[in-house]
């Protein structure tokens, strides 16, 4: 597998990174996971347009924007990818010594991506999927997409333990958002999902479902979830770059709606599928 | 400069990281950061303790503590440092591949190790320092020694930017710690400290000072400090590995007592001077 490092695309096992790069010792870096469908990356000015945003909020000086979807090409060409892939980029501050908490603005930022080929996700998005709710115990800038994701692993991990597929995050008994996914619930054949604010990520694909629901007369509310009212509602999903609409079937013990997924879900899906398609 | 990696010592240029490393992708490691009085490593157990625990929070299965000394010693001897040092380990759960945010129990941890000679801290801890006060953004495990350090790098580089010397964080209006220290307030003749917590690092330092509290007769409280009361106290200090005993003059705006330091402050270093030279 050829990855790419700072303008080079050597091997994974030959690329090596500084033990003094600030990802590695401070988290200090933010990251993009992009998919492509017909071989287009989807959405890649959102994408793009959210990372400029990270990277603002943190001031990391990185500005080769246009540098990203070459990247991506070369990357699936040189690893002979002929079917859809994701594509992960990170950039971090930069490289510094010594190991100090601040940073200097010399600092050259560094960027790592790598691309591989798409999981068949059809069984997760056609049966649905089982979450667990979690204790929200990230930071206050969940709005930033950082590489601090300690707290999304240990919740992720809970789920992973346990069987389920996500971790949904809940903060004051309201739900945030999943581990690396949005949230969304239906009732009355309104669908429902957290508002954004500095304690969830702007969704790509959460910010689709509501493009698909206002060009389909689907009526929604970006309305915060109480955790106890989650019984009110009829159906659930979640969305994410690769996780795209996947049905929740099961809450913790509760098998939702005989554990079957419910039909706005699948009417979403299909329109979401069709706006794929059509990339 | 040489450093050390999984049983080998390469010099710092030569020495690379895998960037599947997961301290790298996710922040999913922990460290601990040392330092020596008389070439001995200050308070071992205490910071291999607090090493154990950070692991064992996060299920990271490191346990060759008896090697920690031995790695010290070594880059000491191999970078001729001949005069006090510090010393940074860092333990990430181990590399894995392809990227996910759950991991499986066969990982095996990656150990990072480099020494580095001690600055002079006698100008900050005779002076005194500014401290600004910053909004606690961190997650709800601070009681963890965790690499996820994005929200303490962005709280003291607000400090750097303002030329004051530390952040103090404040959450709900109470003062948890420093970015990378923790915090003292004296009124009346009491030495006031945040109770430990989730919310705050269990501070070696910090353990030493209350132990010379108890040794000494001197009064102490650990505390809840509210942010708006803090024009009540006297004399403030802040605490860490290197930090050692550090007098705050000088909150945001507010010079603290003429700019001096406070006389309890004074004597505890005092004491402390004793203590880390009798070590």
């Amino acid at each position: 597998m050829i990855v790419y490092y700072n303008s080079e695309f050597p091997h994974k096992d030959d690329l090596k990174i500084s033990p003094f790069d600030r990802a590695f010792l401070f988290a200090d870096g933010v990251y993009e996971a992009l998919r492509s469908y017909n071989q287009n990356l989807f959405r890649l000015d959102d994408h793009i347009n959210r990372l400029k945003y990270s990277l603002n909020e943190l001031s990391i000086p990185f500005s080769d924007f246009n540098s990203i979807e070459k990247i991506a090409k070369e990357l699936v060409h040189k690893n002979n990818i002929n079917s859809d892939f994701s594509f992960y980029i990170q950039i971090s501050r930069g490289t510094s010594f010594p190991r100090s908490h601040h940073f200097t603005e010399d600092l050259i930022p560094n960027v790592f991506a790598f691309v591989k080929p798409v999981s068949d996700s059809t069984k997760q998005t056609s049966k649905g999927v089982s979450i667990v709710l979690v204790k929200d115990q990230r930071w206050l800038r969940c709005d930033i997409k950082s590489t601090s994701l300690l707290p999304a692993v240990m919740a992720n991990q809970k789920a992973f333990s346990l069987g389920a597929f996500e971790a949904i995050l809940y903060r004051d008994n309201f739900i945030t958002e999943g581990s690396h996914t949005n949230f969304f619930a239906v009732k009355n054949n309104i669908i429902y999902t957290t508002p954004l604010s500095n304690n969830i990520l702007d969704g790509v694909t959460r910010k689709v479902v509501l493009e698909i629901c206002r060009q389909n007369q689907m009526k929604y509310y970006e309305e915060l979830i109480n955790v106890n009212d989650l019984r009110f509602y009829e159906e659930f999903f979640i969305t994410g770059t690769t996780t795209e609409i996947t049905p929740v079937v099961k809450i913790d013990d509760w098998i939702v709606n005989n554990g079957k997924p419910g039909q706005i879900t699948r009417n979403i899906q299909k329109i979401f599928n069709i706006y794929t398609n059509s990339k």
